[in-house]
């Protein structure tokens, strides 16, 4: 199985270039990039797309969400974040059954295929259900399945199933499916789970997944508890020795940030989420500067609302100026980096991100015929500041046309909508 | 001619309802709301709409843009405010000719319309040619010159256009383009000739249209030069006594919002370009609690970069979330309304930005069939922090159709974007 795209202009994200190229594809990889390419007889089995007038992308890495939460989405906004937890979320969670996650793991990754994700990192429960969305509709994904710990058996609960979900799905879906281990915060894990996960993931070979240093309360309670800060407290418990990916880091002052840069964490910025949560801002252009690996993600929609990496991409560029008060912070090709390439290294991958020979072949198409992308002075700041997700027009993961003028090719959207919005009804009525 | 909608939950903004409903239009207003209405042989000639799975808004009010500079969209981001007007966008605007203006007004246009934007309030030059894009694509305009007076010449040639201007426009297209005067900021137009425009205000009955209190620059040069702040300054020259469109009011003090509120001065947030040029946050929760006449504005599309409302409001309030660290700041509804009500209250309007009987016939039918949509929890809270602006499907402006299916009925989309694109291109290059 092969895929030629042809005349497409290519967004090259490590030389910032953008020029016509024809895109050849074997297999799950990008075989040649070239200004013509011909195809010779040995590969006639071989699916041609017209790229004229559209624009190429790496597929968009969403690097932090909770990917089923989508049953949640617009169910209670505009509340206290205990408020929000104690009477909806977390009531609703406690209904959830495994068909529940699948349908609104479903809903989730349409959402993301058709606004041009082709990655994400996710962490929540039943994540049997969650490879299994995976694997049905096409996307890539790191999953790992929550484990808070307050209580000890809940802890090792945790620990065993996501033992047993990592020996059963790690590498699954033709490579596509990769696994972490997920303590959800160091104030819902004590050190002594937390030291239990470290040398597990080192024994099994995956990285950690994290959330850290999200609110001043967390701070707080981790000051009171360990007299340290979320950063340094899991510094010396060893955390970072394991490849690790922290979600949020808002709060992180400048040693922090050598910290992470040192360890080579990879720091999940989540714009929207921390906007409307009201959790803060992260310092993301200062530890880019500093050379943090930093991604981007949308975190759940129940705390977005939507999964577009296009707008979350644009938010975090915009924040960044406002907060640091410089129209130069976080420019248009910085924030498709931390969105793409950059993105993937913070999750530890290192073929996908760029359209790149060699790299898997994870390829948007972007569709760029509506005003907004006209004058067309600079398409790095057209796909920056002005692009919508809903110009994506197709997507291509792992070598496989996965989305085609805007029709999953795998997965049936209707029944989707359908079900989780049943479903998402139920949990929260209650 | 009329119009009936049929079976569309109409989002009442109003009651913060939203329920199933019928909506007739008699000439350019909505002449009934009922469960169902029955349409007497009498209408005849009536236009039937099925809203079945839409929802019906009030067309959203772009309260302050320069529409226009749609032609410098993306030609120069990231840079430092003074390189940018000195080296992109200065130069090039010395070389606008009026059609370059009629153009861009037209690309400019096209983008808010397919994006439920149907009132746009605009300050910028060669309104004449604004003027014709309005009349001809069918939206509704509250039109100002900009008058720059730092040499008292050019000052008076923009009073003088701008009367003519006024004179020729005000009222027409059957009454959907009303005119201002604009002075374009305090710290660009000295007390002399405020006073001047404020007489001439007052003489003509129009409004005014002004940037106040944008940069911490602009802060500075009004302290140094009149010892004061800059609402201070302008309610000192009197300025308030006329209805005053203040578009940013990003550095307010609390004495400085009571003026606002006291005057009903229109306070125009443009938080992307306020995000983007660094120029600060706008105290808008604080504005509406004291109960000052907010609306929502995107400015030039050389600063957002797109002219999207939907993008706009979603991201006021999440700004205003993080920046009060109140998770309850800008609700979903409250954003809503300073897109649509309470931001044509700001310009002015007393009957346009609610579906309401009597009001003027602007309405927008949203499809909300995106997996966004879903689980359908709440309409108000889909519509704020989920909805695209590509999911408006049908355009209603003072009851005519003008566009139907993301089809615009009056202008030729393909011809305005190559026409905008090559003016644009042409004038950067110089
Ligand atoms: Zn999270
Ligand atoms: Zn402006």
């Amino acid at each position: 199985m092969s895929i030629l795209i042809k005349n497409v202009v290519m967004l090259d994200l490590i030389n910032h270039e953008a020029a016509e190229k024809d895109i050849f594809i074997e297999k799950d990889r990008i075989s040649q990039i070239a200004s013509k390419i011909n195809l010779s007889p040995l590969t006639a089995n071989t699916t041609i797309i017209d790229g004229k007038g559209k624009i190429a992308l790496p597929g968009l890495v969403n690097g932090h969400t909770h990917v089923a939460m989508t049953l949640f989405r617009g169910a209670a906004d505009d509340l206290p974040l205990m408020d929000w937890l104690n009477n909806v979320i977390w009531p609703s969670e406690s209904r959830l059954k495994g068909e529940d996650v699948y349908w609104g793991s479903l809903l989730g990754i349409v959402e993301m295929l058709k606004s041009g994700t082709t990655t994400f990192c996710d962490m929540y429960f039943f994540m049997d259900e969650v490879a299994r969305a995976v694997e049905e509709s096409g996307i890539r994904a790191l999953l790992s399945r929550g484990m808070v710990a307050l209580d000890p058996v809940n802890g090792e609960k945790g620990l065993k199933e996501s033992g047993e979900f990592i020996k059963n799905w790690q590498g699954k879906a033709s490579g596509r499916i990769t696994t972490a281990l997920a303590p959800h915060a160091p104030y819902t894990c004590p050190p002594e789970f937390l030291k239990e996960v470290i040398s597990e993931a080192k024994k099994l070979g995956v990285p950690i997944h994290i959330h850290i240093s999200e609110t001043l309360d967390e701070i707080k309670i981790i000051k009171e508890k360990y007299g340290t800060t979320p950063v340094r407290h899991l510094e010396n418990l060893g955390l970072f020795e394991v490849k690790t990916i922290g979600a949020h880091l808002v709060h992180v002052d400048d040693e922090e940030i050598e910290i992470l840069k040192r360890y080579r964490v990879g720091a999940i910025h989540n714009p929207q989420s921390n906007m409307k949560l009201a959790s803060g801002i992260a310092p993301v252009q200062k530890m880019l500067e500093r050379g943090v690996l930093v991604g981007l993600g949308t975190d759940g929609a129940a705390s977005n609302n939507d999964l577009d990496m296009f707008e979350e991409l644009r938010t975090a560029s915009y924040l960044q100026k406002v907060s640091t008060m410089n129209s130069q912070a976080l420019n248009a090709k910085t924030s498709l980096e931390i969105a793409t390439l950059l993105g993937a290294k913070a999750l530890g991958f290192e073929d996908i991100g760029a359209i790149k020979e060699g790299y898997k072949a994870d390829i948007i198409l972007v569709d760029a015929n509506e005003t907004y992308y006209y004058p067309r002075h600079n398409v790095f700041n057209l796909l920056a500041y002005s692009a919508k997700g809903a110009d994506v027009e197709t997507v291509i993961i792992d070598g496989e046309i996965v989305m085609k003028n805007r029709e999953l090719t795998r997965i049936d959207e209707e029944k989707i909508k359908f079900e989780a919005n049943k479903r998402g009804i139920q949990l929260v009525a209650g």
